[in-house]
């Protein structure tokens, strides 16, 4: 079974195509492929408007921490067949995709269960920090609310400064 | 709220692309977009290989059902930003997608439930129906376990017979 499944992870500064990430989980054996794809909102904080996002990751621990979430997923829904992750690093525009993941599993309801817990716990457990950048320049690091760790003083996902 | 969102509906006799249905429910005002990818499986039935499907459907019908389960879905969750499902008709190979839906939503929850509620509520009611194609030539059209009518015998989804 384990030579037959793929778990693809990709950390990118590029642009993040999510017909690389479908056929990355393509599989003859499974008919359903679920997907979700984050992207930079537009969002209004303390009347300053976000446009983008600066991503900075932990690189080595991002692809131990989705190595261990693949293999907690396969555990849980062992029908899953492939699983693909890509997210972006640096700047990401609003509208942009800031995560592309998806999974491939016989039936859709092990993969649709799947995505949701593996989006879940990307951002819960991934060293993964945003920084948003506003209409005047100003900009803000912002802890993910999700963060496990978000409360623990000596992890930086709990600092949420203003960087000006 | 009903001009800034869009319900958009395609069945085409084509490849589909999932850049093209992610675009279309695409905004600034969300920050997920939850996708399904139902593809063509390669079956065992009774020792005979799928190679392929054969889909048809009640065009018209179709687009009429898709506008109410539309219209379900944005009662259910009234936060939904664009729809875009996408159906293949005709011949569909293994491994090829025979539909894509997109949900785009400012946070992903509501977008994930109502994917999840749209590919069920599709297979239940949309009058498309699939002929398997074996590898030794045959054919069967198969019914949908999941069509809420395939026991009524006025409706044709009932009738899961052999061509051949």
């Amino acid at each position: 079974m384990s030579a037959e499944v793929r778990d693809v992870f990709k950390l990118s500064r590029d642009w993040l195509s999510v017909q690389e990430v479908v056929d990355t989980v393509s599989s003859s054996s499974c008919g359903a492929i679920s997907v979700f794809i984050g992207t930079t909102r537009e969002d209004q904080v303390d009347g300053r408007k976000v446009v983008g996002l600066e991503y900075e990751a932990y690189e080595s621990m991002v692809q131990s921490e989705l190595t261990k979430l693949c293999a907690d997923i396969r555990t849980r829904w062992p029908s899953v067949r492939h699983v693909c992750i890509h997210h972006r690093l640096g700047w990401v525009s609003v509208g942009e995709a800031s995560v592309i993941m998806a999974i491939s599993s016989p039936h859709r309801h092990e993969g649709q269960q799947a995505v949701q817990y593996c989006i879940s716990q990307l951002k819960a457990n991934a060293p993964i920090w945003k920084k948003e950048v506003y209409d005047n320049q100003e900009t803000s690091w912002r802890e993910n609310s999700e963060c496990s760790w978000s409360q623990s003083p000596e992890k930086t996902c709990s600092e949420s400064h203003n960087q000006n």
